[in-house]
């Protein structure tokens, strides 16, 4: 499957990455180890000892290098081998008992950051990775909010993920004791495109929200409210989701929360879902629980609700293109097949050789 | 894999599909969701929403429609979308908080029928369907008869199964403790040809016969007994088979019990394998316990012997074509070959246009 | 997959050859049933009835013969149908209740041979079988040794186990705590080529070995030891590995250890591992223990850590062809990459007609 390789995708949370265990992920169809040096310096290497296609992934962290398994070469954060333990054979060794590390074994290293709670990489070509800037997730920024940080994995493509996303009409079906409300049908729909990125913009008028809402916006439970929803996607599947909600008619009432949702895509039907929240520190105590309370508390939709029909859809589609099966289109789809044919244009022309940036600085809040 | 279209299958038993909870089934090679209206009446759609490939069978029914689970598109029994619950989206709302259903959202909807325990459906062409009797299973009708119904999953392709109820040689090694006797293997077979039917005839004279058996026909076990088995096919894999057993040489002393074996693909590998008994309701009393212990003795047999057995073949096979393997023939394949013969030319017919109806009256009861 | 057909495999230990329970295995991509006749001569037999396709392996076995558990044709050692319970049918039973075996019922019947604790069989022209020797493996007499033999399935291709095994470097990797040693990787390797056999020798002095070697080698634990490994690999992937261990600067004081490794292709992504142990009957009591224990003492590294990371190495590759991968080369791959080379020369010389012989006897002891 053709992925976009010359953009940031968040490979693992920074949580999950640690100097003692290395861990294997597969990013894009590819299998990759990401581990942190002694100096606490995250790395992606191809996990995939160039030698016999060992997973490094099971190697020994020595040193900062990282020890292949199986014939105990040692790879360096720039994926060259460091260290080759065997020497003397047929007088090809270096005297000492360790021979030259053999000038083609090594394995493949991808750019890194690490930035937002996230370590990010770049599968394209790395001299372009130096001259691209992570997108903005300011409201992620640990030393002025509070955040907190989640991993799902999901047996489907990466974009029906930003489908689900981009149209939050479903909240209703598949989340009616929670985030849906029985007047969301009704809302009032918009999506604009601006150069790479798509927003989509939904306005609810007098809903009745769920004790999980009221409570998290500190409304009295039974009482109307009016609640916008602020979708920004950018490419490859970056999202952040604004959520404004205040007492009907009162706009001056109303509470904003932001969240990032990242994708990643695991093969051609799967992917990782990793999403963040951040509220001011400003807030004190009480914005420190409140982003750690709806972390906890959107886990389950997210696990036991969106991610079973994804995987649904999927299995329906099994290897399918999406566009093969003609879907039908309804209006609440705009913001998402925005965000496809984006996605397919820059894919194809990055498949032409095209090396211009992608344009989305401007919806990174 | 290419199955006939133009002609009945059954899709499930009446008793596994109701008003409440859809059923999810694949028959061949296609998702269909089987349910009922509010008015009882059997519907099987497509299990695939037309605009985002949801399974529908995960669905509610409301007020005899069908609702996605992930939109809230509501189906009809004909498959048109009868209710698109989001309005107001860029304008394109009705005004009263829904839009009106788009013309191309339909899931495709199956021509259904009900009779005989068994819910039929028409994968082809419509037109014909309306055209085109259920074929006749009398000893099934349920005001003159007691009647029982089982279901069973078999991976393997449902022409295997034919091939097994059509060569009813195999009793004495697959089920020597309930249905086959020693003497079987000398039995007198004869198939023979008629349209589109096949029917084979097997007469044993002085068996063994064993308890399952003497006790069902109400023999004494120990004594002699002559069985005739006639099986009879039509195509896509109905049959009826007639078990008529008698006290060695006194043919007037015979009993008779007819049973039903429907036979649908699931996938080119795998099947819906569905089995029905009758008996007159003038046997009274007794009719109604007999047809129930023996669609309860048989299933034992059924599951445990030979659905192992097709799937071991099944296995053996890959999925490879039966004639490409060359089997050697035995004359008691007769039978099973002229179906599978039957089978190729109908489909090759249908494949270059043809539209005769299938000629199987004669043989169906 | 192509794999060298006119050559000898292990099938079997002789141990798992039974007259009771046929046996079913998958060999070189094709299922294969192997059995003992009544006077308790191994048979090999595809496994897959002629007529249907039934898994002989379910049958039982009658008068010596394999019946198909199925309809009951029976097969002899040869792979021929020799008894056809079904007679009378369209009067082509021949009168006493069976039929003539039909000529073309025949169970594909391949050469086997039985020595060294194995069933070996042979996949290609049954003819050449009668004029190859087996190959010999002197230490594993058993009149003259006392013998073991084990056997281990491996989710990898038998060509990466050739690799581990012509590869002892990896013994301080996978296996420190038993196998490995601290000055192993400054050893000295040297890898030879006779005619169609490979030889790896590699020289260790002043190891300290882990305990379960001292003790098997009879020396004092943490006292140095000059180790000697010598693998000998000859086509398919039979080897023999001959270790010996000394005081260090003792040579007089070095005892010898020779252990078989035969490798079989279950399927491209699959294999058999059968390794035996033999010591000279001369060692009386003692060598009969050694030989045992030794056996039991290898089964956990072998398969607890060579097997997963052969599985894994299979995992990273996919069905992708080895070279295609493009491998680093180290000098201690020399003597896997000639046995490589040696298998792609012979099973393209053998698609292209040639009929010599493999030349391996030169390194059979």
């Amino acid at each position: 499957m053709p992925y976009l390789l010359n953009t940031w995708y968040v490979a693992a949370l920074s949580s999950e990455v640690t100097a003692n265990a290395p861990l294997a992920r597969t990013l894009l169809d590819e299998p990759v180890v990401l581990y942190r040096t002694a100096g606490g310096q995250a790395v992606a290497l191809a996990d995939r000892c160039p030698h016999r296609f060992a997973p490094l992934s099971r190697g020994r962290l020595v040193d900062g290098a990282l020890e292949c398994p199986y014939h105990g070469l040692r790879f360096g954060a720039d994926g060259r081998c460091v260290f080759n333990p065997h020497g003397n054979t047929n007088g090809n060794g270096n005297g000492n008992g360790t021979a030259s590390p053999p000038a083609r074994a090594q394995a493949r290293h991808y750019p890194v950051r690490e930035r937002y709670g996230a370590v990010w990489f770049w599968p394209g070509d790395p001299e372009r990775a130096a001259h691209t800037p992570l997108p903005a997730f300011d409201y992620l920024e640990p030393h002025e909010n509070f955040t907190t940080e989640r991993y799902l994995h999901t047996r489907a493509n990466y974009q029906l993920s930003a489908d689900n996303l981009l149209d939050l009409s479903h909240f209703q079906y598949l989340h009616p004791e929670t985030l849906g409300s029985e007047q969301m049908a009704s809302g009032v729909v918009r999506a604009t495109v601006a150069g790479d990125s798509v927003s989509v913009r939904r306005e609810m008028k007098g809903e009745y929200l769920r004790p999980m809402l009221t409570q998290s916006f500190n409304l009295l439970y039974g009482e109307r409210a009016d609640r916008e929803l602020d979708v920004h996607w950018m490419p490859p599947g970056l999202l952040t989701i604004v959520v404004r909600i205040s007492e009907s008619g009162l706009p001056e009432t109303a509470r904003e929360a932001k969240s990032a949702h990242w994708l990643t895509p695991e093969t051609a039907v799967s992917s990782h879902y990793f999403f963040a929240f951040g509220l001011p520190r400003a807030m004190g105590e009480h914005g420190a629980e409140l982003v750690s309370r709806t972390a906890q508390s959107l886990l389950a939709p997210f696990r036991d609700e969106d991610i079973p029909m994804l995987e649904a859809q999927q299995r329906m589609m099994g290897e399918r293109d999406f566009w093969s099966l003609r879907p039908v289109m309804l209006p609440i789809d705009a913001g998402a097949v925005h965000a496809r044919r984006i996605m397919e244009r820059l894919i194809t022309h990055e498949a032409q050789g095209g090396t211009e940036r992608v344009s989305t600085a401007e919806h990174a809040s």
